[in-house]
């Protein structure tokens, strides 16, 4: 057992959209990114996601609306529910979710990540 | 669906060790609290419990070593392992846990907090 520091472990890895472990409570896992540009419609079928943004602003778009996340804010986008992030300017952001799901939800792409990169 | 902001949550509540809900994921919730002197020693017989520090540092005693967090650190306490949290000056931190957790664990106390109180 031992404690993390968030912007420590964001400077171990430079890549986009590669979600990477840090942590595990019970099944879950909690993930950063670092994100910018576009990201692909996607849902996960089986699960509740949380974003989290610790450094900078991102916006993630639904099939209705488009919400902007800055510093300091989160959102749990429901199971099941189509939606795509983006970011302008590159974010930092904390993922939480159980183990196992794709970053990518039910689609394979160019930008489906490896699972369980834990730093 | 709504964003949440952290910061703007805190400014709701002012009593200390009690724990307000945020937000839920699956059935689990994302809790803030406002945290200062000391709580008392219990564990979680069913579940890991997550805490992070959004603003100040707050120590975590446990049977061998006391560890302290500071602002933008995050720890993951095992079930069942006992923990007495601490906070020299307030701090404003977050917990996550599944839903239906007793802040005091396995102890009834007068620090132990009324569940499900969202703001």
């Amino acid at each position: 057992m031992k404690k993390i520091n968030l912007l420590s472990k964001f400077n171990k890895f430079n890549e986009l959209w590669s979600p990477k472990v840090i942590a595990e409570m019970n099944d879950y896992q909690f993930k950063l990114a670092k994100i910018k540009n576009d990201f692909i419609w996607h849902s996960h079928e089986e699960t509740d996601e949380t974003f989290i943004v610790i450094k900078g602003s991102m916006s993630i778009e639904f099939e209705n609306e488009t919400i902007k996340l800055n510093e300091g804010e989160m959102i749990v986008v429901p199971k099941g529910k189509k939606h795509r992030p983006f970011a302008d300017e590159e974010a930092k952001i904390m993922l939480i979710e159980p183990r196992g799901i794709s970053n990518t939800g039910n689609i394979v792409s160019e930008l489906t990540s490896d699972n369980d990169q834990w730093i």
